[in-house]
């Protein structure tokens, strides 16, 4: 395994960009084909059988002792945000050619094949939609994203053309259950919950669950000056309140969070009190039960602060999506990895603290394995980022930490067995 | 006094606009020309004098008993904001004007001259800069107002030139203290106090003083997903603390109000934790001693939030204006006159109810008045409107409203008496 081959990987990936010296690869574009192209020879070295899907997906395939068994499909993305860091979806892809490249190397052949996935347009930064490509192989891609447009007003499906893709046969993307073993990714964790514990790696446990709200609130506007503090009906105070309530509801429970990042006050003057404020809320839960509870007490002290303060108010449902939980057998499949990689057992042992160990994290941000559970049980290894940043330039993995979560995926192939019934 | 006249002149001059059929007239535009010619057209038909002075203003003088005598002054502005409503201003130059024809009609002349003025760009719609007119006439303008520029980089000096006025002649435009009795200045109240309490017409007992602040409150962006809450440092969160804590110190105090009108989190972001949140605190009393209480309470507020929640806290002082306080024997006089017009004693007398009766209540709101209270003693009195609703095409009075204040103002200058050793 090589660390710094995978860091100038990371970093050659880096640059190419549609508006260097900032990062930005969107789907369907040149750079899209060239970060394809740049991945297909590296696949090529690690011994893999490189193909593009019909959605722009680069797959590389190793095969396993005989041709045409189940793969273990390791992925994650190459397509980037605008003005984005490195390694969001490039370490997944890198360290998972790294771990066939050794493989490849010791001409090691397994009782399944691995397939590594680069998968296409994650991240929706050109048309808005998101996770094509891996649903396109989850075979749940909604034929709605290809109506989607960019800002120029080129449509998904005109891009496709252009791209040498046909949209008619996106359905040709889609992998059969019996086709996968297993799929695993390796990504930043994009917190700061490793940082702060001061591990490498963490086992997700599961993609938490999210629903995003938009809300009104509609009070009077006002000259500042001149309407009595008994005479108001100030929107944006009523939209304070409501803030501290998402903060205070989704305090305390292990996995759930709740965050206000936009808000907005009309007419917003500095002498005129907002007669309407707008504010999103995004709650995101390991467990759908919690997020549920604190949508519905969130809803309903929202409901108060209106009533008390006589102001309208509007919820609008803007997402939902269930939590997706990680395979438990996969999950300690890694744990076990993480712990021979760092010495585990053994150092316990000799009387020695291991170099380093594991703990389970939920994932807040949303990943291609949300899409691929659709078809075969997932899981994913979290690798440590520099003050929790990503989708920004400033974000960084170490190279230690990189090679370690590579060495762990070798790890968890090397002991990884096909259940007796899983050949096709 | 004619209220259907009253209303059809500010009507004919809410349709001198440069964005018609929007209202707009701003300083040294063609609309500005048009509104004093129509203005001074009115204070001839009236029996005045007339001239434009040496920053834009248009006054009108009608000579006491004998000519030179010192001057009541009756004043409010002509400029407008950007979509404004037709009575801010403009009201209490037509009344002035009504109340002057009423005298010449009867060939009344009293023992001080009456002098109506429509100042020139008391709101700053074009430049930035307010209060031009009155602050030449009381000899307080800062030369640097020249120097601001409207939206296309012309200067107020250059537009000057354009207008036919030299500014290196601003200073002609002050005038003696002597040449002054007092000011009187009829304005809508732009609040909703008089409606709550019926009322036509109100007497103002200061113009409120105010401070302005602009918070920077700098915590740590982050994935909404992904940061636990216990590791967050969300500048929105702290930031809906202190609009909080603004509404709980500006209540329960008579004449103070505190309002947060404009807020903003960065990077504004459905899913991202906010990193910087910015908002303008705006806090006004009618006694300076209860808004400095409220702004170091505030400020001592945000300080322990910022430091509670680890988060960088920025206060800048935008504004700082003393409050204003209307003479008492003007308020004192504008009471009783109310109470004429109102049938007041009269009335009581013969055991009924006055048909109005006058209040007292602080100006939240800036007006020329305060600048010429620095040469002379000031009053107000202040005409309710509907839903308290002002710099807005829905804000207005009724006819009847109307002729009350000038009735009001007609009886004021009846009654009204220049000290012994006023004369020159």
């Amino acid at each position: 395994m090589d660390g710094a081959r995978i860091l100038h990987r990371i970093r050659h990936l880096g640059v190419i960009s549609e508006d260097a010296p900032r990062l930005t690869r969107t789907y369907l574009t040149d750079t899209h084909r060239q970060a394809n192209e740049l991945v297909a020879t590296w696949m090529r070295e690690a011994g893999m059988a490189v193909r593009t899907d019909a959605v722009g997906n680069i797959i590389g395939r190793y095969e396993g002792r005989t041709p045409g068994l189940p793969a273990l499909m390791i992925g994650s993305h190459l397509d980037t945000v605008r003005d984005a860091g490195k390694y969001d979806g490039m370490l997944g892809v890198v360290v998972g050619i790294e771990c066939v490249a050794a493989l490849h190397a010791e001409h090691e052949r397994k009782g399944f094949a691995v397939e590594v996935v680069g998968f296409a347009n994650e991240e929706g930064a050109r048309f808005g939609a998101t996770l094509t490509g891996s649903r396109a192989v989850a075979g749940t891609l909604d034929a709605a994203q290809l109506e989607s447009r960019d800002a120029h007003g080129v449509t998904m499906a005109e891009a496709m053309r252009d791209f040498g893709l046909d949209p008619a046969k996106i359905g040709e993307a889609a992998r059969r259950r019996n086709e996968l073993l297993a799929y695993v990714e390796v990504h930043i964790e994009q917190g700061p919950v490793l940082e702060a514990r001061d591990l490498s790696v963490g086992v997700v446990t599961a993609i938490s669950g999210a629903t995003r709200l938009m809300i009104e609130l509609t009070g009077v506007a006002g000259h500042a000056g001149t309407v009595p503090m008994t005479q108001r009906h100030d929107a944006l105070a009523a939209a304070a309140e409501a803030i501290l309530t998402v903060e205070r509801h989704c305090q305390g429970t292990a996995g759930l969070v709740g965050t206000v990042g936009r808000i907005e006050a009309l007419p917003g003057a500095i002498n005129v009190i907002p007669g309407v404020a707008r504010f999103t809320i995004d709650i995101r839960a390991e467990q759908d039960a919690d997020r549920e509870a604190a949508v519905s007490r969130v809803t309903d002290d929202l409901i108060q602060i209106a009533e008390r303060r006589r102001i309208g108010v509007d919820v609008k449902k803007l997402h939902e999506a269930s939590s997706c939980l990680c395979a438990p057998p996969l999950m300690a499949a890694l744990e076990r990895a993480v712990d021979v990689i760092g010495g585990g057992k053994h150092f316990e042992a000799l009387g020695l603290k291991p170099s380093f160990e594991s703990m389970r994290l939920p994932s807040g941000a949303g990943h291609d394995a949300m899409a691929i559970a659709a078809i075969t049980d997932v899981a994913m290894l979290f690798v440590r980022c520099k003050a929790g940043i990503s989708h920004n330039p400033a974000e960084s993995v170490s190279p230690a930490d990189a090679l370690t979560a590579a060495q762990t995926l070798r790890q968890f192939i090397r002991e990884l067995r096909p259940p007796r019934r899983a050949a096709p």
